[in-house]
């Protein structure tokens, strides 16, 4: 089970359009260190999953049928807005699972082209993709959105954005895993109060000790994270994800 | 005044996602000939108008303060895609005009960030952006949508996409124009039927010849009508406009 994190940015995405802080204007210089919309690619043997498809290159990214299949977190714009052009392919129709959202984004449900949208999926039922096991995980955001815990041959690896916290059952489900390899929400800096909708690093903090997890990667970060940790390290265990960077 | 073609493609653009057609095959190989997203960019002095907003890398072809105006013909994704990512900048908002169609695009006109979009404008009545006098013309798509003719010093043009022929009313407004330049949504080549909700060749044509137009530019082309292009040729004064391309 490899992940690959294709865009690891917040729904701005690193640089921001027209800020001069350090941490966008060092991204506008090195290429390296910026992040596109929060996107991944899970991969197992044959297989392989995108997880969100907010990545606007999609169609030059992945050859038809190099995608068995897609797995949606939420249908906020960055993590869907790809889908719009790659729905009018030509190719095999591309399975896609994800939350129970019949708004969907825009038209995108309503006209799916070659996108087949399956039944919603359940929270805690667990599915499986070839020899992968994934499971379903209610997270605390503005739109129905999903975590995921993948499964296979005693790795773990929970895959959770958007969020703020997490919901108790989710957090319930996951203490019941060893050797957890966790993937999280991390928008903001440390803040005296959360943002809305998205996690700041004392909640990441938090979660990782409670889910005694062995490392947390710290996905969707927004510039001022990122101007943060210019000044400043992370506890032992968490690290911060970027754009190509390949977890084995 | 000058308009340059940002893209000149369909909903699908070209080449089309996994469609080995000799359009598209042609436009693989040849990025010259591929089409994104239907959009332009209206010049006029130090005036700087984009037409659609389809285009997913504005933020890297549009420094902060380029753009003074956002005109919108509708809220189709593919003419209002790259402002999701847009609207999230730190700059001085950007005033966006289009038709009066409330529930725009997913969560666009909820969210507007940056985009300051103004009350929407009114069929046939016409405003001024500096020298440059604009008129909302409405056309027949699926969404609310205007096309629009620009006048300055004695020039006439008409930007008409997306649209199935075009209302009468719309029709008659245009006839009332010596020497008009038009830009005209030409997704299909020639059919028994046009296609619903955009032009093929054949109305394209009655619409070049009842208008009297000195010039009739094709846009929002698909890949069919690109392959039909590579064994016929056009009737006098009709172009094909590529994506780049700067009429004076
Ligand atoms: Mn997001
Ligand atoms: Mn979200
Ligand atoms: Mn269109
Ligand atoms: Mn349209
Ligand atoms: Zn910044
Ligand atoms: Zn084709």
């Amino acid at each position: 089970m490899q992940l690959t994190f294709l865009g690891t940015g917040d729904v701005r995405q690193v640089p921001v359009y027209g800020c001069d802080c350090p941490a966008c204007s060092t991204a506008r210089q090195d290429r390296r260190l910026r992040r596109k919309p929060c996107s991944a690619l899970l991969e197992l043997g044959e297989l392989r999953i995108l997880l969100d498809g907010g990545l606007t290159d999609l169609a030059e990214r992945f050859a038809p049928g190099d995608l068995n299949a897609i797995l949606l977190t939420h249908y906020h714009v960055d993590h869907v807005q790809g889908l719009f052009h790659l729905r009018w392919g030509l190719n095999d129709s591309i399975p896609v699972y994800g939350p129970d959202d019949r708004n969907g984004c825009a038209d995108l449900l309503k006209h799916p082209g070659i996108l087949d949208f399956r039944p919603p999926l359940t929270a805690f039922v667990p599915f499986q993709l070839d020899e992968l096991k994934i499971t379903p995980l209610p997270l605390q955001h503005s739109k129905p959105t999903f975590g995921y815990l993948f499964e296979h041959d005693g790795q773990h690896l929970a895959y959770l954005t958007d969020t703020v916290g997490l919901p108790e059952k989710t957090e319930c489900f996951l203490q019941n895993f060893d050797n957890l390899e966790v993937v999280i929400d991390c928008s903001q800096p440390p803040r005296p109060e959360p943002p809305r909708n998205h996690n700041d690093l004392n909640l990441v903090i938090e979660i990782h000790t409670r889910l005694h997890s062995r490392r947390t990667w710290l996905t969707h970060i927004g510039h001022e994270m990122d101007a943060w940790l210019i000044d400043n390290g992370l506890p032992t265990g968490l690290y911060v994800a970027q754009d190509g960077q390949t977890l084995v």
